[in-house]
């Protein structure tokens, strides 16, 4: 009964709630290719690997602490810990450790980090429930595309508004992705979709502090209960998404409703999903595949007198930063960057540390880094050249770096990253059997099995 | 590392999130006026009356069952159940009853519904931490004023553009409550509302469904979980409220810093707390007033013969159902509402069942209203004349109805309305000893008998 002032609104929306629960609820398990499969299976394994390594950050610790203090149940798994919790935290915790080192994954057309928010939901409840793999997977497929669509409806004006839009959109295809693995039908689909749609969370100013984190983990702890709500009968409005008052038009200006119709059930937004190699910014990341790549043909750190490299002016203006300091620092530092390619052949979390961002050789090498801004050379791109104490030069240029959807990540190497984060957190056997079962859990009984072998 | 695209943003903002968790830290226990501490009084029992009448209704029934499903321990009561389920899920489902009946408490400038949020996280809290009462009623005049501030900073360009400002604003408050409870420092309490500041919660669009209640009660909760988690050092932006991506600037075009900052500490917005008398919308209230006014004067239906209602006509556009088919159609019937009125004298929650709306002498009073729309009478008053079968007429000019701040219900008008309320639910003994050990709370060693006595 207060005041009813009009909004400036798009009255005319097609039923997108109706027509997502709709999707959600009935497109049939595995209704897809194999290469979507497999991308599901991909982005499974990076979630898990990402989640284990970050288990003993301080991060995981301050959220277990107040977890803890619910006094929860030993219902579900937290990954690389021997805690379990109640379904709702362990969401929660796992959501925050996939997206603590921001090495996890990008649906690269609206930076939405999917795994997060649709897996740590998903993962929590298939523990509980004993879902099998295939649903999990079916589940976590659906999830990830009403997630990425409602990305695309309203990206860039949503994110550049100031959301971070992988916890504001995480919400739904969390909701989304429970809601089909307790085999709600339509109209309970629509529930929990339109519950979530009153959760949007995340503000881009808390990038820098562990309330990013949170993000992805409050979403897919939202999206759980919203699914479990629904279950119980709890209800929401039917057009929660779409309604001149509902959540779009409320987080954003740009609402394109055909993005969420378009080839639905045909196009899937996983098949788009990329994997970071290294554990810093993505403009970094073709410096150090040119360095990578240098070291695979044999350049020595030792044997090197001078690097030049060519990159977009922007990636200095983000990643200047020539003597770091610390590990943090060094993730702004594309001369770092470049040392450890050339140096290690990799640039994960581990390589990150205060103590090989000091180490003598590291420091070293990055001082012989002339970088040149070079407004010819794309943003994805870098031209390097190495001059060697012979004389002799070696020029790699970097079109895509690996990890990008061009020049994708292999299995092999996704299998790598997976390591560098998890071996020191539950050992490397136990690591390889992790990998193992993320490959076959579209396969298991149910999910159980895979969360005790993620245990240290 | 993403896009950074300059948003139209205010950078100078005053550090709101500093200045609001050091007034939240450190204001004096009973740092304000009698007058505010007895208001605090009324805003809790109100809350705790509202919370027991509607703990059988299916919204609770829906929110416990999907709550049971988390297997929670027993550390919190249900008001006006015998469950106890973990706080964080306590919170949310008194958060969701208190708010279920829409006859809660309203601050008129703002039109948020100020308890819900920042109570339910509060007594569910103090339940497990064993908090005095003098405790919970200073975090709640702390919490409230929080949240009613950053309301009057944004309203009512937040509320139009299709935010329901109880959940979007509450969360902030019931952070601030529950961060006071646990006598956080000012570093933690600034953390607690930042993680808040990730998480509004509510769009106008779901008024009608369950999810209305909902966000007071899901704001409840998430409050008081940012408040568990800055306590374990959970960090967040030290702007998150005020940044430019952060969230006022996010949800709000309007940002009215002083809003904040006047006369903090010395004007507390819980004095501007109101209370429904009656369960219906607020602009029937004033027709429903003149009515129990006749009946006082004794005035009987059965005497009428006509009932000239003379109001303005906004009135009549959202209440103007003639013929009320059920309780909840009963509720937009102005026609209803004064037959309720003089008939009875009050319009609680049970005067708007389906029986009531149905009985005969009340379909044949409301029958005999005529309501003309005046430009010339405000909204919230009312004319009304009864001319009776002995040709007598009488005359009311009802200029501010009960409950409105300018004619505050009585404290023993709040012990009726808690009755109406409590006495289906709980018995009107044990109403009566709640109500005494609601506005004894503030001397009570700690809330626990105050929660026994709510069971039924």
């Amino acid at each position: 009964m207060a005041r009813n002032q009009p909004v400036a609104a798009d009255a005319n929306a097609p039923p997108i709630t109706r027509i997502l629960a709709k999707f959600v609820a009935n497109h049939p398990s595995r209704g897809w290719s194999d290469a979507v499969d497999h991308e599901a299976h991909r982005t499974f394994l990076n979630w898990v690997g990402c989640a284990v390594g970050a288990a003993r950050h301080e991060s995981a610790v301050a959220a277990l602490g107040a977890v803890r203090m619910l006094q929860p149940p030993a219902q579900s798994s937290i990954l690389g810990r021997s805690d379990r919790v109640d379904m709702a935290s362990a969401a929660l915790v796992n959501g925050i450790t996939s997206h603590t080192f921001d090495f996890d994954d990008t649906h690269l057309k609206t930076v939405i980090h999917p795994a997060g928010p649709v897996a740590s939901g998903l993962l929590a409840l298939a523990e509980v429930t004993g879902a099998s793999g295939r649903e999990l997977i079916d589940a976590l497929v659906l999830g990830v595309d009403v997630e990425c669509r409602i990305g695309n409806m309203m990206y860039p004006d949503h994110y550049d508004r100031g959301w971070h839009i992988t916890g504001s959109t995480g919400t739904l295809g969390g909701a989304a992705a429970c809601a089909r693995l307790l085999k709600l039908d339509e109209q309970h689909t629509a529930w929990a979709l339109g519950i979530a749609a009153s959760q949007p969370i995340g503000m881009r100013e808390q990038f820098g502090t562990m309330t990013k984190p949170f993000h992805p983990g409050g979403a897919a702890r939202a999206g759980l209960m919203s699914a479990l709500l629904a279950k119980n009968g709890f209800t929401a409005s039917p057009k929660a998404i779409e309604a001149p008052r509902g959540y779009a038009q409320v987080v954003s200006t740009k609402c394109d409703w055909n993005e969420i119709t378009d080839a639905l059930g045909q196009r899937f937004e996983i098949s788009f999903n990329t994997y970071k190699p290294f554990a810093c910014g993505i403009v970094i990341h073709p410096a150090i595949d040119a360095a990578s790549q240098l070291r695979a043909r044999g350049v020595k750190a030792e044997d090197v007198e001078r690097v030049e490299l060519k990159v977009h002016p922007l990636v200095l203006e983000l990643t200047g930063k020539k003597e770091p300091q610390d590990g943090l620092h060094g993730k702004f530092s594309v001369y770092h960057g470049f040392a450890l390619g050339l140096l290690f052949g990799r640039a994960g979390e581990t390589e990150y540390t205060d103590e090989i961002v000091r180490r003598e050789d590291v420091v070293v090498l990055r001082r012989k880094v002339v970088a040149t801004p070079d407004e010819s050379i794309r943003e994805a791109s870098a031209d390097v050249t190495v001059i060697l104490g012979n004389g002799r030069k070696e020029h790699v240029f970097v079109e895509h770096a690996i990890g990008s959807l061009e020049k994708p990540m292999s299995d092999a190497d996704l299998e790598g990253k997976f390591h560098g984060l998890a071996d020191p957190v539950i050992g490397k056997a136990k690591a390889d059997a992790l990998i193992a079962a993320c490959w076959k859990i579209g396969g298991a009984k149910d999910v159980r099995a895979l969360c005790e072998g993620a245990r240290p």
